[in-house]
């Protein structure tokens, strides 16, 4: 019998999901839930029903995980912890500051209710998060290094659209080549932000704003661009249209460390992600996981995950004997 | 109180295990065994015991994990499934076509004494195996890759020293950088055994060889040399000790998939490693790995274990609070 997934929320990352379900034959999409009227939602799996959020606890019987696809800021904070008590839940938190309290609320809810809940999942938090544990406890003595891009960065790309005078915006943080080689030689440099990415603004105008004071209020921004080299393109919205319509992203989480009774030997890990989608990258890994949240589940081994937890061999569709004999 | 290890042969990974104990502040070197007279192995800790082999079973009060640092042809599928039956073992079994078989036999007697056994791990199988499984289950649409080097094969070193007129020799396995490239474009290639890997030999030569024929035979060589491109430098003893008495190697483990309606996106996910001694970074996988075992054996988790059953998060000095605030 197929685990019955249901998707909690239908932006991109929700379509993201439910693409990467379809790759997966132990996998069946059972229901889509929105807060727009479900009536306006069209999705791509025929058969399957969008429902209004309201209805969730209505399916508690029919779905074995639900993903849940909202944002960090403000939806999954309030969403996770609340449908832990109903479902086994599966989210890509991102809030890398509040993880500890998120995972706290989520933890108390699924332990009472006797489910299984793992935050945090994607690439960054997620997988990149597991390459680094990984490579500290394989190479104790070492630097850590984390690289993001080529790619749009969302948050970066709508403080620049709240710039008065612009239409539209897309920013792409790029890692600088030079610093990356540095830190591939296995030298251990100290880099500034500065020295590790810079940022390319592609930005579409009102008619008459005067581009010289955005492209000033873009640079100078603090946090999001005053410690960047940042270059700013002004461009038409045709353009932005054609050659910016997609949301690449990626990176690279680099361990360098030493071996030897005297630290002789070298050695560099290098995790790298070049994806043409981050959304639908990142549900493929949402599905993945929640593989191993119902197997878990199964298993009674509740509360709250992280990908820390997890027995990669949970994470396979293969038996146990064909990953040994095949894959180790 | 610290892990307490014993190291079962003590050659270059044997070395590269103590070496690595020493970089871990929760692990403790507390016995080497030798099939050798232990009186003249001369090892790296002050203070620690050489043995017998003979003698292992009047330690097994004093070692809570036993680490395996034999050849995979004749020691380990001997050496492992016995040492089970009195020690938590951790070994680097690396024959891939026996490990079922081998797995089984461990399996077998750790169940039977209650101990907890990991077996193949380190970099490939090992490390290369694990990432061949997450890329595999986050895109079930794709093709793996994996290429090896540049470093030495000792297989194919030996093979070359068993030819006639060979004084010492050195064969490094080297990637095809094209073909690398072509698989991390996405474009998922084909690629022939001879596409993906070149040889490249340095050989002393005794006095008087018929350097021709040697040459000859190794690029004539079945299974090791015969289908790849491989190279010859007959060199002096000299140049062989000065510029190859180093064990670099390391590799690449690429996923290329597909995601979206129409698999319209392509990712591509790569692990790579740059390792300067292959005995030392083996070693610290070892250990990592180690601490893995006394933690499931100290939970009663019996039986024989691979990478994929570990969960990341027992190989991690750190506590889980310190992990989930600062690595996720």
């Amino acid at each position: 019998m197929a685990i019955r997934i249901g998707i909690y929320g239908y932006g991109n990352l929700g379509r993201g999901v439910e693409a990467a379900i379809r790759q997966n034959d132990d996998m069946e999409l059972v229901a889509v839930f929105t807060r727009r009227d479900p009536s306006t939602v069209k999705i791509n799996t025929e058969g399957v029903k969008v429902y209004h959020c309201d209805k969730a606890l209505e399916l508690t019987d029919d779905i074995d995980v639900m993903i849940l696809c909202g944002g960090s800021a403000t939806d999954l904070p309030v969403q996770t912890p609340e449908l832990a008590k109903y479902f086994n839940v599966v989210d890509s938190f991102d809030t890398h500051a509040k993880i500890p309290e998120h995972f706290a609320n989520v933890d108390k809810n699924a332990k009472a209710s006797e489910k299984t809940a793992i935050i945090s999942v994607g690439w960054d938090p997620g997988m990149f998060s597991l390459n680094r544990l990984y490579a500290q406890a394989i190479l104790p003595q070492g630097a850590d290094y984390t690289f993001w891009g080529k790619g749009v960065s969302q948050g970066h790309s709508d403080a620049i659209r709240r710039i008065d005078g612009v239409a539209n915006a897309k920013q792409y943080t790029v890692p600088v080549e030079a610093a990356v080689e540095a830190v591939r030689s296995g030298s251990q440099p100290e880099l500034t932000t500065r020295q590790k990415h810079t940022r390319e603004c592609f930005v579409v105008a009102k008619e008459g704003a005067d581009l010289q004071r955005i492209e000033n209020e873009i640079k100078t921004m603090p946090n999001y661009f005053a410690d960047y080299d940042t270059t700013v393109y002004f461009i038409s919205q045709e353009e932005f249209d054609r050659d910016h319509s997609e949301i690449p992203h990626g990176g690279m989480v680099i361990r360098s460390g030493i071996t030897g009774f005297n630290g002789e030997h070298k050695h560099v890990i290098e995790y790298k992600l070049t994806l043409e989608s981050n959304p639908e990258f990142t549900g493929s890994v949402l599905v993945a996981f929640s593989r191993a949240v119902y197997r878990m589940a199964s298993s009674k081994n509740f509360g709250c995950k992280t990908v820390f937890d997890i027995s990669p061999i949970d994470l396979a569709i293969k038996s146990r004997e064909e990953i040994i004999s095949q894959m180790l």
